[in-house]
């Protein structure tokens, strides 16, 4: 490849600060411009990565030689500026969750299709070697028919506490493994039971369990939570497994393999998803935006189409909305004006 | 303690045999009977424990020196001998479950209560030192009030097949942590939502998810699979969780501590329930059969009062029910004539 | 069995106070005395147990109904008791270390067997079924012969400091794996080369590790330390394995099966050792306990002879001897006035 | 960075054919050349990569336009390629160890400082999260002073059956525990025992276990094997720890995340080193190359200088002279002729 992509960061938090330090590592990417409502956080990421800074993202996406974004905004402010970026025919790489309902989903994806844009889903589980091994193990010829499947991704409230009412449960992490097993059992979730519950008054729910039916005749166990104390060792649990007619796969990620031991305690730290090793971020998200570039630069497909990202979301509203009724529900994934 | 226990043992298979052995060491117990429909097996075993062997278990229980009987048959046999047994008079335990449906289960415990037998029933985790400890971390003052619970018990399709229609995976494994999971809580299950898959046929069910409530506002999640390929390490995995608003404790059971590398594969094997130790069965079944003989001799309460196990079956009842009809199903235990 | 095995305790420290319990729950044993040199300490003990209280070991020794006696003192009180048991032609439960150097074991060996008494070492490993399924699977049939074993003990800092001089890491935690060691590989060790360290000022050495030789060509490897901080999960972590020709097995006791979860960390639990279960104190130790008092009842062999106790102290001496002079050191195993 | 690093890779074999894939991956690189002595294997990479193929090393390091090199041939053959590369004048990542003895690497060194040339040596777990996060957690600050360390690589005897007397326990596995303890540590190992057994009849030593002191006072650990049955799960175990004054921090590896269950048993797979992700080769060879590539192109210090992998090369070499001696060695460093 000779050409460098420039690339834009919009949102510098937790996730935007480290698209933004990944692109100005990457040889085949030019970080020039990154974005945020807080003009300090601009400045010192604009300081950081020689980017030129932005306050208003609508003022970057007007910079015409700007090849790509990064949106890495909370929830409800990803259709501003996923629609702004396809109107002006931007790659996008969105963080996950697509969006924050059904209706906002497919308005994103009419722009990015009636614009001819392209559009990435940041699902980082996608570049987790466990999970892709896992996908890869699930093969129909190695599994045989998928019998049951089940996710857990377990947080600390510490969590809840700070995205309040910004995030939900099922958006903020339940996305990610809602994408995870319709990916992994090559099959759609269609009907979906789940129950919550809310006693920590965090302004989120506290966990939410849920039994789910594939397309293809599995089922499926959802266990979410962030009620966990803060002094989870490594700050969360995740895990998932498949277990198919032939044969079976399972993953865990509460091992990292690494621990600090002090007087007061034993704790872990991340070593797949964004560890910083010699002074640059390494790991799954690393990884995801390597993609993201080679792909964009080369015109070649995204490992998921934006499409099946979009299959994830009518799962999460059945999810609430059976969590809000107690009855079970039907997904419905009828396509806007189709 | 002075005087001996004499016992019986009333079914000789894979628990039946075990419980024999453990009371043949008991420096509290006598074994003077065992009973089998199967005459070789029954006099092997009366060879190996010098005991008087039967098979006819109405004989057995009419000897008047007897005072304690384990009864380790098939589900669906529990009622004929532990009505009898409580007819005569006998301190019974009971291997789990209580019986095969809740109608059966209000008869054996009718009987024993006219007869004013004695009755334990063989919740083997009230022995285990993971679930003890699990539950006494989630005692009121240290956890605060439950959150969530969820409870895992998976096994290999070669024990769904080898049982066949003699039990389900219900009553077979899931009346361990439907009991745990209310033990642990302190509280009852109040309402269900199950879903079942039969790709396998084994002639059982493959695997079970459900969503549970408890009366305390708790949420449970129940994770029921005997679908694994045979060579799953150690042959089954359980766990447990609870997180309460002031702390949480888990418990895994799937690493042994124990693992044997061949040419061909590693392997675990059993630390806990009845491993073969110096010659004797040590371990949890050990704990619960020696409490069981301590408490009959000394006329104290068994650990747990068979009430608390009856709370167990109608749960498994409406598990059962909501995995037919698809629907969430509330749990009845009103008493019969009372 | 129905005689009663009527038994004594002689040092109600951490252990002597679980003998205590352990004895007073035990069918066939009768605890009839306890001794400590704290009076209150004993009056605690023995109003618990019902036991009569000693503060002189040689008054409890004189009482003439007594059968047996656990001697659960410091290290180098272990002569006068063990020999003044001996003499008195008790049975004897001596906890680990049969002594604190050779010349020591050696005269209580020789007490033992010029009164005719018997006498039981405290190696709960033997008893521990992570290690006794090893000691199996390590079989000559199964293993073939011995290459490699490898022992791990390690500690935190504040039992180093809590100990002082009273005892050394050799002898406080090194004769449990020089024992295991020996066991499982059916074979004696004939020479050793040691480096400690003392950085902590505990009064105690931090770490010592060694390569051993055993008389059948297996080489070993000893990783001794209680240099960790006190924060460590669960306070120890213990391992050992095992490669031969044919197989290989190991054990790994850092993982309890068991967490607490609350703000500030995570923390394990014994669920092996000692648990508290119901009320009273299972695994391992009463397990050894439960062995002692039988095989002294039936007059049957302990499952360990002393004088394979006995061939652990000469290495322990010699692993000192390599760590003060920096060079490998023949193990001596010369019997007294042999 | 607009530049690109044309490469060459010499030895095609599995770290060969690794590197080839990821510098064709790689888009601040870009493949030209490989080579290899066996002409097929050099044809089928040079059709998949569309680089030029050789098979003489000479004629290839020939090439004008080359910047650098990979090499990765058997240990013995390092000595021939890296001059050669050195007096071409080309940056060189040599696969670990940097050289099979201390004069081979001296003369290695003494080119690459002759010729101007750069050299990087492959030590891998300078790119592995959980080495680099312990390095990281053992900065002297957070520590304190190191008391003790112990390494373990253990791998399975197909391997040192394959390697026969190509390569040793030492050069092959050992050298990256030497370097990861020096490094970790802060100081260099000065003094070793080592003892090793041969009963497999591999061509190669079976294990290797040893104690070594470093210059600043903390004592070490040494395990290596490559005994164990070939059914080790995930096929090797390696592990680090380091205890201080302090804090301590350890890794394993032995849990990868990842498990596929079949009819005959539990398998693991690799999730850090080179996991096939998407297509491409992620993980810490990836990374390695990827700090090759870019420390190359903008001249910047390489994350080791080859001074510091020298100091790993005396100690294996006093390992094996103590193994083969039987008694402690001091570690000679003197530089020849300087």
């Amino acid at each position: 490849m000779s050409k460098l992509l420039k690339v834009g960061v919009i949102g510098l938090g937790f996730f935007g600060g480290r698209h933004a330090r990944i692109y100005a590592d990457h040889p085949a990417a030019e970080l020039i411009a990154v974005c945020d409502s807080d003009p300090e956080r601009t400045a010192l990421v604009a300081r950081q990565t020689g980017a030129q800074g932005f306050n208003d993202l609508h003022a970057l996406l007007a910079l015409a030689e700007l090849d790509a974004v990064s949106i890495c905004l909370p929830d409800r402010l990803h259709e501003d500026a996923a629609i702004g970026a396809a109107v002006a025919g931007k790659a996008i790489l969105l963080e996950k969750p697509l969006a924050h309902d059904s209706a906002t989903a497919h308005r994103i994806v009419a722009a990015v299709e009636e614009n001819g844009a392209r559009l990435m889903i940041g699902h980082i589980l996608r570049f987790d070697p466990r999970y892709v091994q896992t996908f890869q193990a699930a093969a129909t010829e190695k599994l045989g028919a998928p019998i049951h499947l089940r996710a857990k991704r377990n947080g600390i409230r510490a969590t809840a506490k700070r995205l309040g009412s910004s995030s939900s449960i099922l958006f903020y992490m339940g996305v990610h493994d809602v994408d995870a097993m319709q990916w992994i059992a090559r099959s759609r979730i269609n009907r979906v039971y789940a129950q919550k519950v809310e006693l920590l008054g965090t302004g989120n729910e506290d966990a939410l369990y849920a039994v789910v039916n594939f397309e293809n005749g599995a089922i499926g166990n959802i266990d979410y939570s962030w009620a966990w104390p803060d002094g989870l060792m490594n700050g969360f649990r995740s895990s998932l497994e498949i277990v198919g007619t032939k044969s079976a796969a399972y993953l865990d990620c509460i091992d990292q393999g690494f621990y600090v031991v002090e007087e007061d305690g034993t704790s872990g730290g991340d070593t797949h998803l964004w560890p910083e090793i010699n002074g640059r971020i390494a790991g799954d998200l690393a990884d995801e935006i390597d993609h993201f570039v080679k792909a964009t630069l080369s015109d070649t497909p995204y490992v998921q189409h934006y499409r099946e990202a979009l299959d994830a979301i009518p799962v999460l509203d059945a999810l609430a909305q059976s969590a809000q009724t107690g009855v079970p529900v039907e997904v419905v994934r009828e396509r806007p004006e189709q």
